[in-house]
């Protein structure tokens, strides 16, 4: 089920794009995350292009300088379209195979000519756009943690729905509203009532929050009616990026009873540029969460032993924040929180199984959103809702302002990285959005 | 806002088309809808449509044949294309030329030269596909009847949520897995518990169901960050179509809490294939619903003197099933129900405003829903969930079977038609799902 640790992950490789090699950067040649692009004020068409170091290796220019000739003919075109999803819809196998040649050519001590001009880019010059085009957008709510600390906010006594433990719970999102990282959120209008208020009232939400959440995509699709098993389900998904499901939180709870939440998330979701397969984070696969003694197993359809032995992920998430006060004194960013996502209830491969368990076909390019990461630590919670006890404990900020929800010029950043001994650092690069007052 | 009664609804207009002269066609020269087909058999693109009588005008043919010259180069161009998308991003002025320029062709004293060979497909050799590419699906709840008659069934004392009479309550759908009337239906399987059960299982469904409702697609989009002021939304609906939301209630009562309905709907959604424009149904439009006595009034967003004197459409439904034994015994299919779409308690503007409300972008070829059309009068209800009391009051088919809920070999038919003295009706053609035993 999982792709394995080959010698693409060997720690010794070393790459002659110099930037590559240094020690903290999240884009070594072990890495090698696939997004699309377009040259800054260029109108030419996206292309796709593989970060490495700080540059981008740009797969069209690649495969004109004839350096991805040994793979398929089907390979190459895919290598050469305006999105991701032609290479994703290709599956696993194409996606590694693609990933050892491109280890390759990227190599000190491959057999590769120098390389062609302009086949890397600066990653200053470029834009980066939607790794794809995405059909649907589905978003769970997969961390117990994160759902028992907001459950305990409305419901005291009994924090967790009697389904939470068998059902991976998820939602529907908005596909039209999700941006690639550095675009701008505006802050969002909506309905919204106050508990003293008697009536709701249309303005400037109040409770503005970011929540910090894992998304992955899907590769190969499956058909209408056609589910996928757990033990085939991580053939289906490409790869992981950051995702922020900017929240509006006083909209939300006004909203979502009793079909869920819609405006209070629609307005803006960001995702990291960078999709970091899931043969790049092979060396960094874990056992799935152990669920407490007393738990109730996973139903049989949504278990494996592979998925309970390696269904895991160990990456560290963290997310900081800086206010305009901040940026005009040059501080930098403050850290909000630091949290894993190997304490997540269910595993990407549940996810997605669950998804097709009723016969609704994915399709390449959809993305799957893990819900906000939060683990059992204090200091871990992926957003204010849970950090600010709603509001009721803000958070001081080094100026000495303090945030119980996000102000106007407010910047939101989200970081992952996988790091373990023996292998090189793989980063997600980051997740970036400024909040924007209302018009 | 609206698009006025003009000389292509004059009810004294023929056809040469001659089944469009009958009293009884849904598809007479007055109404004119667009759909995407292709020739059975003929592996060509698809191409656009318009229903006319038993026939289909071709499009691509139309603009080979020169009949569409008058029309600019971008309107002629959108004729041709694979499907509807760009013809609907266009707005509401050119599906209105358009209009009137299939009029003239269409009628029998147009100066249009004798039809071209292959202008024409009779229905039944045509494939009806989805008339667009759906990028996101958006279900609302805007029946206040059906709300409270589900509320009712589970909340006895209190049936309405607070927030009903002030937000037209939505959920994100499904897009991927929305096909069109005809493709047949999987019985889906899922997780459900039974109150009486201590843990769920995963099985097939055991309580099926269809829901009836009124669909409409986004001509003109939003950027994102732009609401749509509700005196310009009907700028942006191209037109109406009927949705059967296809329902797993076992499934929905174990997954729905705190996020909504997930994989209890997204199995399958089957809509119309006919998009009859609101340039069609002008003749039929009538005062939105009136709200009760001591109702809220909508908050201002949500508000225009001509939404509230012309926001609603007169738009008679009738849902039709044929059980196995039926067919095998040569019936005709059994009316479940008949009634209105005039009694929503949000108007489509209503809905595509709220939508857009905090800057969600809506992209042309979206489908907004209006949710389970039911009216108050008894007989009127739109799914099985609200006809038998949840399964206590079985329904009587002429066989002498019941149904508490659908059963394998059903056939589910909508149909939606407008009626009005002096003027030709104008009808939706069927939407038609017939559900398949699970593998």
């Amino acid at each position: 089920m999982n792709r394995s640790i080959d010698a693409t992950h060997d720690p010794n490789l070393r790459s002659w794009v110099e930037s590559a090699n240094q020690k903290d950067t999240d884009f070594p040649i072990q890495n090698l995350p696939f997004g699309v692009f377009r040259r800054r004020g260029n109108a030419e068409p996206s292309r796709i292009g593989v970060a490495i170091g700080d540059q981008i290796l740009d797969l069209t220019r690649c495969r004109e300088a004839g350096l991805l000739q040994e793979l398929s003919q089907e390979l190459q075109q895919a290598c050469t379209a305006p999105s991701l999803n032609p290479l994703m819809a290709m599956g696993s196998e194409a996606s590694s195979a693609l990933r050892r040649r491109l280890s390759e050519l990227l190599r000190t001590d491959g057999e590769t000519p120098p390389p062609e001009e302009g086949i890397l880019i600066p990653m200053p010059e470029a834009e980066l756009l939607l790794p794809a085009t995405i059909g649907d957008y589905t978003d769970f709510y997969a961390s117990i943690f994160h759902a028992t600390n907001i459950g305990k906010l409305f419901r005291p006594d009994n924090p967790l729905f009697p389904n939470y433990k068998y059902v991976p719970i998820a939602y529907h999102g908005r596909a039209s509203s999700i941006v690639p990282s550095s675009t701008p959120v505006k802050h969002p209008k909506g309905q919204r009532k106050r508990p003293e208020e008697a009536t709701p009232s249309f303005g400037s939400c109040q409770l503005l929050d970011y929540e910090l959440e894992v998304g992955f995509f899907v590769g190969a699709g499956n058909e209408l009616g056609q589910p996928v098993a757990i033990a085939n389900a991580e053939e289906h998904i490409f790869g992981l990026c950051l995702v922020n499901d900017w929240s509006a939180r006083d909209i939300q709870a006004w909203e979502y009873q009793p079909l869920g939440p819609f405006l209070s998330k629609s307005f803006t979701t960001t995702i990291s540029p960078w999709v970091v397969t899931l043969e790049a984070l092979a060396p960094f696969r874990c056992s799935a969460f152990q669920r407490a003694e007393g738990d109730p197993l996973p139903l049989p359809y949504l278990s494996s032993p592979q998925d309970t032995s390696l269904g895991g992920i160990d990456l560290t998430l963290e997310v900081l924040l800086r206010s305009q006060q901040m940026r005009d004194a040059g501080m930098q960013p403050f850290r909000l929180s630091l949290g894993s996502f190997q304490q997540m209830y269910w595993t990407i491969a549940q996810m997605l199984t669950h998804h097709t368990s009723n016969g609704c076909n994915l399709r390449p390019g959809d993305l799957l959103a893990s819900g906000t990461v939060s683990n059992v630590q204090e200091g871990s919670q992926g957003c204010l809702l849970e950090i600010t006890q709603r509001g009721t404990s803000p958070v001081g900020l080094p100026t000495g302002e303090v945030r119980a929800f996000l102000a106007d010029g407010d910047e939101v950043i989200l970081r992952g990285y996988c790091e373990k001994e023996g292998y090189a650092r793989v980063g997600f690069g980051e997740c970036w959005g400024l909040v924007l007052p209302t018009d």
